[in-house]
């Protein structure tokens, strides 16, 4: 039988996923925090996960201002740095001690770090990002009601029923510069102002897995169990807590596979 | 001769606009560097604003977080408190000078900053915001295609085909706290680093003032001049120029009758 387009497409992206293709981000793999949602979206048959992010705290250092449109949609652009970035929080305390170079702290802000010029280094938390891609219209319409009804206020749907799922829960703090002289990180922050960020982020790496678990829950009573029969994988009839613990052994199954893989 | 529904909410929704109806942010009326993208989308036939935000710097104590969703999706909560706000990039530098009580400088973050229930003092740049409702699904797709060609990257499409235009220009910094003892206002940052975000708003201000009027050319030359002789208002065969000066003029009156109706 003849599979149609987005049939296609889901069993190319499934088949992806389960090889574990390295996606563009500087982590490699996918997030494990993301596996229980998606493995929960992936088994309804109108939908596939396109793209996702678990939520994440990045450090960088600001790339070319003048010529890159990244910049200006908050990524570190090219010719920018990565300092830091993690999507656990057991990592967020003390990340500066695991930076590759010292780092100076300043005193007061230079003068020199006016003007347009400058490589801001920037401390950023983004939170968990999904896009799902839906057979239909309906289909994107419904997740996009789910999403939007527990808190997922920027989500959306864009160009062929793919939903962008997003919550703004965020962090977007200028922490100090480069020193293009000598090339060093100057910190125009103290050492008590990032701890006291990091643990501003803890605490939004607790909302923001709060949300991924209220949204899983509401996917599941409103797009997975009203039609639990004609899902293609998993057994029926199990329980909403059987299929909690069963999604998670298996994306720990695959989380191992992948280790060995590597 | 009736109207449909769509029609019938456009009139509405105008008549709303010239009747400069409150809005629900602090600052009350639609921002003024809003009308000329307003007026060019709502001169197409079926497309009309729904709500609109120019970009805004605001500083704000949070409100109880125990029991808020605001907070959680970023707003300043129940129970919390403006300090400032501004869509005027004029007003940016200087600010601290304009709160209506003394701000104590902490020198190092103390530990009673720690806890679940400090109230922090929040500086957010918030960017441009536009939703506009469209009389179908294509008229949305093509508007929402347009955002984001022109790197509004956050867009999407919501229910009854509301188009959200989304871009990602952020600060989102927390620069202190209140004392719940003395009511005072307590910063952990110095005034050198509040100039330095100070600065940083500006630049943000002109990012997003230039990214406005990318989209503004985009819409005009993809979705108002392919069909400009089916607009309902303003002359036909004016040139993109004379149509701007129009726009201008026009938003320049209204202005000057909101003013003179206070």
């Amino acid at each position: 039988m003849a599979q149609n387009a987005f049939d296609q497409k889901k069993d190319h992206i499934l088949a992806e996923i389960h090889n574990n293709m390295q996606d563009l981000s500087p982590k490699g793999t996918i997030d494990e925090l993301c596996w229980p949602i998606m493995d929960l979206i992936n088994s309804h048959r109108d939908m596939v996960t396109t793209s996702s992010c678990s939520g994440r705290l990045s450090v960088f250092v600001e790339g070319n201002k003048l010529s890159n449109e990244d910049v200006k949609s908050g990524g570190k652009g090219e010719g920018g740095k990565w300092l830091f970035v993690t999507h656990n929080r057991e990592e967020v305390m003390r990340w500066t001690e695991k930076l590759p170079e010292a780092v100076v702290y300043e005193k007061a802000v230079e003068t020199a770090t006016v003007g347009s010029n400058v490589r801001y280094i920037l401390y950023k938390y983004e939170p968990f990002i999904l896009h799902v891609k839906c057979r239909d219209f309906l289909t994107a319409s419904k997740l996009f009601s789910t999403a939007m009804a527990c808190g997922f206020r920027e989500s959306g749907i864009g160009s062929n029923n793919i939903v962008a799922v997003r919550v703004n829960i965020k962090l977007d703090i200028p922490i100090g510069y480069l020193d293009q002289n000598t090339q060093k990180l100057v910190f125009f922050v103290n050492n008590c102002y990032i701890q006291l960020i990091d643990r501003m982020t803890l605490s939004k790496f607790s909302e923001n897995t709060k949300k991924m678990q209220e949204l899983y829950d509401k996917i599941e009573s409103q797009l997975i169990n009203p039609q639990q029969s004609a899902t293609l994988s998993g057994p029926l009839h199990e329980t909403k807590e059987e299929r909690r613990e069963r999604k998670k052994k298996e994306g720990l199954e695959r989380q191992q596979q992948i280790k060995q893989d590597k």
